[in-house]
Parts: C-alpha cells; sequence; structure tokens
C-alpha cells in the first residue's frame, strides 16, 4: 500500500485525452488525464463520470448549457448525459470512473 | 447538473473528523472532511477507504508503518486493513467511499 502524487503522475502524461489509471477502490478506476482541443460528443451508458480538474480550464459541454471547470472544481456527469469536453489550453484532471472511457466511443479525438 | 468547487467546500466545514458529501458518483460518495489531533484505530470491512489531501499532512498509521500524506497525494486503503489517522495541524483532504464514515465506528473521537 503506497501513496500516489497526482501531480507527478499528471506530468507524466504525455499524450492528450489519453487516461492513465493511478488506483482502484471499491471498483472505481481514478484516471489522471491531460486535454488540449476538442473531443467528440459522446455519453456513458453504464457510468457516471466524474472529473476534479488540476490546471486550466476544462470546458465541459452539455447540449443545455456549457460548465467551465477550473482548479479544484469538480463535476459529475450522470450516465446517458451528452457532453463534450473541450480545452483551449493544456488541462490537466483526475477522472473517476468504472472504466477506462478515453477511447473512440468516449470521445477521444481520432489522430 | 452544477459544478462543486472543493476548496469552497473544505472552507465550510467546521467540525474535525466530520465528513460531508458533496457529490455521489457510481455508488461513491466524495466527501470533504477536516481533521486535527488523532482517532482512534479502525477498519471498515464493507469499502475500500480513499483519501486525497487538499492542506496539510496526514499522518496515516498502519500496523505495520506509517503514511505521511501531503496536497495532492492520495492513498488507498483496502477494505479491512486497520488504519489511524492522525494530524499534528489542521489538514485537509477528499475522502471517497461507499457511506459516511466519520463515527465511532470509522475511529472519530468521541468528544
Amino acid at each position: 500500500m503506497d501513496k500516489v502524487n497526482i501531480r507527478k503522475e499528471l506530468a507524466s502524461v504525455k499524450e492528450h485525452w489519453s487516461q492513465r489509471t493511478i488506483g482502484e477502490a471499491n471498483g472505481q478506476l481514478f484516471k489522471v488525464a491531460k486535454g488540449l482541443g476538442a473531443t467528440n460528443w459522446h455519453k456513458h451508458d453504464d457510468q457516471d463520470e466524474l472529473f476534479i480538474l488540476y490546471k486550466g480550464c476544462l470546458t465541459i459541454q452539455l447540449r443545455d448549457k456549457n460548465i467551465e471547470l477550473h482548479k479544484d472544481e469538480m463535476l459529475i456527469i450522470p450516465r446517458g448525459v451528452e457532453h463534450c469536453p473541450t480545452a483551449d489550453e493544456e488541462v490537466e484532471f483526475l477522472v473517476v470512473g468504472v472504466n477506462i472511457t478515453s477511447n473512440e466511443a468516449g470521445g477521444k479525438p481520432v489522430l
């Protein structure tokens, strides 16, 4: 049982919109990620998705409004709700959910 | 669906070792708490418990070692593992688990 430094884990992430798991508790994955630019609209029918910002401003577009997340702010996107995260400058964040969602179905842009 | 400012929620906590829920996702409660002084040894047989530090240094005593958690460090205590958190100066942290554990069975000191 060892502690994890979230900022160090974030610093070592190389690819945008690519999650890396840093811990697991009660069936939830705690994942770090960086983002820059646009993702694609998507939803997760099997899980709520929770974001906590560590750096920058992550805009979570929803169908009826946009929510701008800054450092130390948290947002829970309930399962089934369409969303599209974007960032004009690089952002760093923690994501919590039941599995890895940084894939094409999860809105990750195809390079 | 609204964002939550974790630091503001932490600032409004009045009582040490008393968790307040600020969000729920996939059956997990995301809770803020402050701590100062000693708690009692305890364990949770029904859940893993995850800590993320926001301020100060929280010492998690385990039976075989102590782990000192600082800002932006995370620790997962697996279910069934005895632990005893203490803090020489006031700490602020996020706790994740399936229910509120700031009770006597959860090590909260009786005042």
